[in-house]
């Protein structure tokens, strides 16, 4: 498989979850009468529904990683080399503000507005380290079973995950610079964007750190290829 | 499998699967007082649970397409011959508008009776083109796996594809027609139709030419079975 | 697997199934302060997910049809013998009202009461046909397929079809007959109870018909085993 | 694998299965408007999910049992020693109460609070019976199944049975007396506590008693390994 078959793979699938998470929240906001949990339902179901068709669609072509917390920790466990790293990072950002865009486009607003939604303190620093952590948990330790239950897992997790975490589960730096530029019920103000990153990579390295002590060698992967 | 089964699975597959997209949108309408958010997601979560079983009981069968899109994608994989195709695509609308009409019958409904919701404009057609292209990309790209699997794929997107499209996801030529002649939740205006037949295929066209440089040749592949 | 194991199980499952649907309409109904599609979102969700885990786990002792449809289908299939057949469906209703009555039992209701629901005219008939018509097509279509695709199919099936049935597919005679002592959710009037079991058996005859001829022989097969 | 690795995991995993309890059962409260229904929709949707995850990864590892009524049954099916057995209890113990902790910190509640949501009767403890007794013979009867059938069953049974119990399915000691540190929507009474872990007791015998006799030997196994 060529690099950049890998790096089209990542932006293409990287984008459709972007456009998920933007367009299931914007419809859920519209349609629920103002009633968040029925928002969150709709929005945290397409999530996790849309993970399982697009891991197991990109999965065998680029490791279906649309994630650079994912990536940094398949470098770490020296699955991928370090500039294939920075591409893979730079075509999950290029794919996600192209998502957040098409988005937009679909439901009638400007394909980028920075969000006015705030998101942060110590409380929602550590939802987002607990949902990598936890992320990056199921993605080590499921590495040794098939493709279908690996996506079946990620996209159980994560719609289990916009529930239990006070964040509502970002758990992913290019979905949360991405969503810093949606003015929309998944939106994160700019300015909050940085802190949650941070979390995020706090609680993957964590994740690596317990893993390669608790599952067997041959399992430390970060690829669910 | 001789042509005449493999149509009839067309038909009475796609009937089932529109008798749920135009029943679930009757009572959901009904039932949810107004909330049209929770009218969606129970029509949503039951299209796409219906689908998971009609892809795997009729794949085996015909390739379960239910899809004049997946046929013409199919004839230009060469899956499948020309007039076949056209056979197919008969058999899809003919199932279409007979499960249009069973539904009714259960809900006390004239059989058909032309819609009058509007859903136009570019905003929509954009969303039907990503819907489709989207359902496309994830048809071609599981062929290898197992049909367990795809048929969990498909009916997954769907469900994501009615809450993060704007036009919630008809992504079908043949759905379009038949929700055309049904003036309920699920339906469209009849002059609205054939500008969503035309994005649709549109978007099915350019998911066969990304996936045919994106995914190994072995996997260009249009066809579930 | 002797006769009293496979009817033990039989009884259990379907006790645990009446149980489901049962209890969950009650707790749906009491919590969700009158919006029935909410009530109805929990019962369905709740009686797929458990007929997931009851296929799986009575499948290998019984063949888990816990339904006369089913094992009436299996008969004319020559899968089971009659007087086997006979005692399946005894030990069927044994469970279905056993169950009843374990969730009023939990809900703090009588153990039996007779329904007031009123459930009848020619379109709730059609629906039930329908309903069991489209059971019978997944378990008879889907029965080469590994026990775990086919226990999901059968939950997916019925979650999609309490939606697009305009009688929220009771789709099994054990089942509509218990329901019948309870004036709860999911109640229907005794006096409606023998026109369903009717359209039910006609609906399942429709599909042994129509799948005879549409699947392979092997395939003609009403047991998941 | 050594005893510390399998202590650990099921720490881990009972610590990231209570998160999602308490976690989900705050957000869900906090954005239902007073609809419990949909708080509970939210709580047993996302609960479930989270233990398909979970016992995916933790399987391999040590059984993945994160229920003391789990470990018990193992203990008396031979699968595990005394002493290890009482060791993973303690771990899960553990475990619980940290999971309370960390969803507690991220929604910015006190670490631990005792619940003061009555829950008694003998309407709550059967329905505490049957839940314990269906998860048991869900876990003991799909043992020969594939790891992902297995998972999925588990975290189906209990999505339902959030539904169909009237004490919303605690169903495990380690969960019931981490939840009586939880004043929020998913606590219990720690008076209360007791009465529940008695009744989980028993109803895990029963289906031990129960799945001896009806599944095969080979077949009687507490562990999902």
């Amino acid at each position: 498989m060529t690099l950049g078959r890998r790096l089209a793979a990542e932006a293409l699938g990287t984008a459709l979850l972007l456009a998920t998470v933007i367009g299931s929240g914007i419809m859920g906001e519209r349609l629920a009468a103002g009633n968040v949990a029925i928002a969150l339902l709709a929005n945290s179901i397409a999530t996790g529904a849309a993970l399982y068709a697009l891991i197991l669609v990109f999965a065998p072509v680029s490791g279906a990683h649309f994630n650079p917390a994912v990536t940094v920790v398949a470098t770490l466990n020296k699955q991928i080399g370090n500039r294939d790293a920075i591409a893979y990072v730079g075509a999950q950002l290029l794919g996600a503000f192209a998502g957040v865009a098409a988005a937009h486009a679909m439901f009638g607003e400007p394909l980028f507005f920075a969000s006015q939604h705030e998101r942060t303190g110590a409380a929602q620093w550590w939802a987002e380290g607990v949902a990598t952590f936890g992320l990056l948990v199921v993605i080590l330790g499921s590495a040794r079973q098939s493709l279908p239950a690996v996506a079946a897992a990620v996209g159980a997790y994560i719609t289990a995950a916009y529930w239990f975490t006070a964040s509502t589960s970002f758990a992913n730096p290019a979905v949360t610079l991405a969503r810093a530029a949606s003015d929309t019920f998944a939106g994160i103000r700019p300015v909050d964007a940085p802190a949650f990153v941070l979390a995020q990579m706090a609680g993957a390295l964590a994740a690596v750190a317990a893993m390669r002590w608790l599952a067997p060698p041959g399992n430390a992967d970060g690829d669910v290829r």
